[in-house]
């Protein structure tokens, strides 16, 4: 039987930003949204859990690169069922399955009841992969294959990862079909990344992080790097490289705009700095690609090849207090959001 | 009758390199140095004159991108006869013809009597071109246009040169076929450029001159910068350009790294920071599209509608008084060496 579709949902709405990210995520409140009445190619998806990523936090900080018209609910990722279709022949074929779903634009997150979806950004699920693992499949095993990719079609023989202990990081290592050079910032970070089977790791902090990179970008030859931190690391990194190198930058945990660029490398060496931005990605490849690899994705999540570590669930009403403790830990996992 | 070929050329001779451009003028000294003999491909030029740029001073302090083994002659482009061919075609074509040439190797340069040139590093002249002209003509106009080519290639409506009072940027305003918006750091900058014909100039100095650039560039749309500049001029170009643009880093007159870029732009809206290089972009068109190049330039050249600014001509002998005097008034135009 069809479920009824619902002219309301719960929500958490976010009303102003706030560089503050506690006084941010302060002011979230448990409202009801209307449903917005579906369009042909959108999909209405009943939310079983929905994570909390960095992208979230830099959205309610206003430091995010996509930014949306206040009031508006959070939530770039999560998943649920399909339980309605605005038309269109994906969206009927998508009707009734379980799936991981993403939003790109200025409308409602996933951070409620129920999420408008385009059609577009949803793939349909393995039955036995848990909610947890695939409420967060897009944003981070995603952008890890998007990336990865680059490498396969630049036919770069090796390539760096300036964040290599990350939750994405962690996904590269088992994912990585070349070799992978992680860059961390702490001595245990090097030992924690070795016992997961990386080969290379760096630790930034040591004096002569940048000699052992250049070595090692040179013998494997790493022509292509993957930049999370932004900052000065972009130059140090695209420095060590080899000539006809290229650093794509996917985030900017420094918080800082990339610099310590040498304009000899560009000039005389072909280097080059670009970015990477998982949506724009996926619209450059093809519909049946994305769900080829979202199906090795899930694969190796329920193999347990990669994992996304959650720490807690969090209903909509406990939403504030525990994303405010979740900002003071993150190093735990993520939070869920399971309304 | 042929020139008989020399065993020996007089030549200015760099022994070592000196982060202080003075002492490492003042170490030049005039030499006999050999003839190499002439392999295939390469051919014999009896230097007429040979103009010292930024890039030569560079090199003498070690901080130009591709450095030379010493001793060796510096000087990278000049004008002259060749006298003499190793073989093949092209330098068969040259042999007795005035040439415009340059280097891009490791081997001793134009700063002499004679010269040994790769054929495809040379361009036969207009007779009508003065030799002050013809001595100046691969650096900065072949990179004038090598820079407008890119913008037509890409086909980007309109363009920004980050230092548009030097010599390459008035010569870029007389060449430019789309809209060009110069970048000064003076007032009087301004007024010259407007009477050099120029419609768009900003005044990095202004106060709101951030604003100004950025509305100028989404109303042309410019999307693609040639920046001879770089530090933070880079990222603050790259922020004012609408979504898709490149900022082409082809020098570095503020002797900084590459910085400020922000990575918003490279994420979400695509923006990229490349390096041209004129060697580089020579190899990759073909040896007639440059040909034509030289034609188009060297007609320009002759109807005064460009022009390379000449302050003083030089013997070898005069040559380390007459540089050090040129890098303590640079405004005046470039010196040429006449040996």
């Amino acid at each position: 039987m069809a479920e009824p579709i619902p002219q309301q949902t719960r929500a958490l709405l976010l009303e102003q930003y706030n560089e503050d990210v506690l006084e941010a995520i302060d002011s979230l409140k448990v409202v009801d949204r209307p449903v917005p009445s579906l369009q042909r190619g959108q999909v209405l998806v009943k939310i079983d859990a929905a994570p909390c990523n960095p992208s979230d936090l830099l959205l309610l900080q206003a430091k995010y690169g996509s930014l949306k018209t206040l009031p508006s609910v959070p939530g770039w990722e999560g998943t649920g069922k399909v339980i309605a279709s605005g038309g269109g022949l994906l969206g009927a074929w998508l009707k009734g399955k379980r799936v991981a779903c993403g939003l790109n634009d200025d409308r409602d997150g996933t951070w409620a009841e129920y999420f408008v979806a385009n059609a577009t950004d949803c793939v349909p699920l393995n039955r036995r992969l848990p909610i947890d693992q695939a409420a967060s499949l897009i944003v981070n095993p995603m952008s890890a294959m998007g990336l990865l990719d680059l490498a396969a079609q630049g036919k770069h023989q090796a390539a760096v990862h300036t964040a290599g202990a990350s939750q994405l990081g962690r996904m590269m290592i088992a994912m990585a079909d070349r070799p992978l050079i992680n860059i961390v910032r702490r001595k245990a970070q090097v030992e924690l990344l070795h016992s997961l089977g990386a080969k290379y790791v760096l630790n930034s902090s040591d004096g002569d992080f940048v000699e052992k990179l250049q070595e090692m970008c040179k013998r494997l030859k790493a022509t292509i790097a993957f930049d999370a931190v932004a900052g000065s690391m972009t130059g140090t990194v695209l420095s060590a490289m080899p000539p006809k190198s290229t650093v794509y930058v996917y985030g900017a945990l420094s918080e800082r705009p990339c610099g310590n660029i040498d304009p000899v490398g560009l000039l005389f060496h072909e280097k080059k700095v670009e970015g990477f931005y998982l949506a724009t990605w996926l619209r450059s490849r093809n519909r049946l690609k994305v769900f080829g690899i979202a199906r090795r994705l899930q694969k190796m999540l329920v193999e347990g090849r990669i994992e996304t570590r959650i720490q807690r669930r969090l209903s909509l009403d406990e939403a504030v207090d525990g994303l405010k403790q979740y900002v003071r830990n993150m190093t735990d996992g993520k939070v869920l959001i399971t309304p």
